[in-house]
């Protein structure tokens, strides 16, 4: 293990988070608020972060594991520390309880345990929904796309943080491959902000909602969520763009570069869309004669379907009362996810292609065992570890959902509750079904629960491995 | 497709069937009932199978997709003539259900559709319970004990029909290999019976729910199942024969040619022991205080815990009213199941070794990615191939699981109900929790659902293939 390259970049981490505080805190100030929450944690941030920084890497070489170590640790101190100016500024005075936000915030999951969101103050609140906005892309994207490092060995840090199955090699040099990536996840922001703001929406709740819309968050700054509004225009331009960030974002690039023929054939985006598709008619269906009508209907699944499947988790009606077809297929669509390469989470369509085809393959190998069979994507094909590695996740996720229910029913609440809340937090969706359906939240589960529930965000997010690489006693070894 | 040997085949399973049906036809005389159910079903029996086995076989190659073919339409035929006695003696007139309640007996689930369980007929009683016994080590492996068909060819049909990972080439000829699982499942079978008579059962009951224990079934003569008797005695006889049932057959083999250390020292039984001793204590524990101390929590615990992991299904207890953390622990054994190569279901421990080694390596190889690694189990290396047929198998469950409820959903039952009707069906085990718990039945689904219902036991049954072999259009096509 190459530990100075671990300290230094983690040092630049936390300052690069100090950085981006100065924006909430320029918030508060312009609404008249104290600036001090922010004041303190960016000062303590500033001085372990350039400590860190100061650490003189000897040897340049980052492999795999540095790479997971780097990300796994990024996250949790990223949380750790984010969750501060909450505390501080007496908006979440238990400290679990603001790293839960916190962790639901970067991970973009969406989760809250906020019972007053209208009584937050507003340098806070830009922070809760800021956070969406940077963990949707990474903040070690980011910090590669804003420094000036050499940038070979930065593949294996976004290896770790990118979302799917695998990183496609989009541009040859990462760095410049992040810079891309965030110059049109910023675009397609305020692109939004534009449209809500059009729709009567305020400055800053236009730009907060976009920021959430982007992460694929979920949290809002109205406890009603989007359906605050009472407006089809808003809620149509967010389900829309709730589902384009649920796109791998090489398409866009695809896009800018003139290739849009190539980009509307990915296997993936058909895949997705009609999933989409078929799950809203099924549901508008489904949901006619309560809500009055098939129009009406459609108008609630176009939503509820784009928030769950890109993972969102913005609500527009409470989908906990709607009949079990519906309630339950919501639940399949968490497990389902959006795009790889996109800021949603969930399995990803991707690996979902991937399982199908390599079950597919088995059958036909029973058949006809003599022949080899290669799983293609893309029209490429899938390498054999790859295909394992696909099939070893989804286990990975089953049962990690399986063993985190258990702890979850230690406080006593129904199993739909729990399992929901676990499916909600590790495919980082947000709502579930019960107690923490769209019109509750996780406030009432105890602090191991609120622990293990945030475990489960991370290992969402980092899809597995970053996080529990660090349990590894191996991985800490020096060679 | 060698079509000619799957006909030939197919007819010696029918009447291998009305053979058997010789035992409850008997059982009616006995009580003094009318023979007619079982003479109407067997003629039909001996017309079709001995018209089918007149078919000459002209090459005797047999591959892996004849096997699975003969396999799967085996177990379909047979459960569809032998629904038939139900509805002649009028105790279940609709044949859907009668299919179903045959389905859940041959697959050794033990969910049933019966209101009135000691209304039945003493003969459709016994054929009902003896199901069990026949589906327990399967019909395909008696034929292979008792006909003379060269041994060789048979391989493929055991390796369709065993449950586990793999076919442990126990002792070279499949048909002396099926002879000594039968003789060992027999004497077992006898033991238990001898040991509930002493018990104060009537033989009637005690040979029925030997049969039920020997198939890891669930069915019961009483509606009250186990609890009926309200013996401490019957509840641990049970339970022990229940585990044992669930334990690889040949490990017994080693055990009769004296290689005991062997035996004890499989990594496969010292799991499913682990296990059954940590569920155990833990629900013990749990519900303790609601039983009446933790010495009656350790009576149902053991009872339940035995019953859900061998997925055999009698009740002692309501478990359904149990705190959620018992119940969810229970949810999660029906996963897990019982070792490869006995008669229980679920996912067999050996799989799940095998899932959480591979999960292990996929770490490993990811912080020292040039080291190549295989998975080893009872001191034996695993196929490359073994081990990618496992993490799809288990893929294909969950996928099976997740779509038959949102099929089940459309009845209108709550979501727990239509989960744990999934899991309790595909993992052969019986009740399950809400509606279908231990005081519920599965007779309010609707037709639709209880055939998709079905379809799981089969498919849990045969562990996939089998069932879904017949849906390729290549499998059909002649070479």
């Amino acid at each position: 293990m190459n530990y100075r390259i671990v300290w230094n970049v983690l040092g630049k981490v936390l300052l690069a988070e100090a950085l981006l505080m100065l924006l909430p805190l320029a918030s508060a100030l312009i609404y008249g608020e104290s600036p001090l929450p922010f004041v303190l944690t960016i000062l303590p941030l500033l001085a372990v972060g350039g400590g860190l920084s100061l650490v003189k890497i000897r040897k340049s070489e980052l492999f795999a594991r540095e790479g997971f170590v780097i990300v796994g640790l990024s996250w949790i101190l990223m949380s750790a520390f984010g969750a501060l100016p909450f505390v501080f500024a007496g908006d979440i005075p238990h400290y679990v309880d603001a790293v839960f936000e916190t962790v639901s915030g970067f991970t973009t999951t969406g989760a809250s345990i906020l019972n007053d969101i209208e009584g937050m103050s507003r340098g806070c609140m830009f922070w809760r929904l800021f956070t969406h906005w940077i963990g949707g892309m990474g903040v070690l994207v980011f910090i590669a796309a804003i420094l000036p490092v050499s940038g070979d060995h930065y593949m294996h840090i976004m290896r770790a943080e990118v979302p799917g199955p695998e990183v496609s090699k989009l541009v040859p040099r990462a760095r410049k491959t992040a810079r891309i990536l965030y110059m049109i996840y910023l675009a397609m922001t305020l692109i939004e902000t534009a449209l809500l703001l059009c729709g009567g929406m305020s400055f800053y709740d236009a730009l907060l909602h976009s920021f959430a819309t982007a992460g694929t968050g979920g949290f809002s700054t109205r406890a009603a969520s989007i359906a605050a509004y009472d407006s089809v225009y808003i809620e149509m331009v967010v389900a829309v763009f709730m589902i384009l960030f649920g796109v791998n974002f090489n398409l866009y690039y695809l896009i800018l570069i003139g290739q849009v023929a190539g980009a509307l054939k990915s296997e993936e985006l058909l895949t997705y869309l009609g999933i989409i598709t078929a799950s809203v008619l099924a549901i508008a269906a489904n949901i006619a004669s309560m809500v009055g009508g098939f129009a009406q209907g459609l108008r609630y699944a176009v939503f509820q379907v784009g928030t769950i499947i890109s993972t969102t988790g913005f609500a527009t009606a409470n989908f906990d009362a709607w009949p079990e077809f519906s309630r339950w297929l919501l639940v399949l669509l968490m497990f389902v996810g959006s795009c790889a390469g996109s800021t949603g989470g969930g399995i990803k369509i991707s690996r979902i292609i991937i399982l199908l085809k390599s079950y597919l393959n088995e059958l036909k190998q029973l058949i006809l065992p003599t022949r080899v069979r290669r799983i293609w994507l893309e029209g490429k094909p899938v390498s054999d570890t790859t295909v394992r590695s696909v099939l070893v996740v989804f286990h990975v996720y089953i049962a990690i959902i399986g063993l985190s229910v258990l702890a979850l029913t230690l406080d006593g609440r129904d199993i739909v509750t729990n399992f929901t809340a676990s499916c909600a937090c590790i495919f980082n969706v947000g709502p579930g079904l019960g107690l923490v359906g769209p019109t509750g939240n996780y406030f009432f589960f105890s602090d191991l629960s609120k622990i293990i529930l945030s475990m489960e965000m991370l290992i969402g997010r980092l899809e597995v491995f970053p996080v529990l690489f660090l349990f590894a006693p191996s991985v800490w070894r020096r060679r």
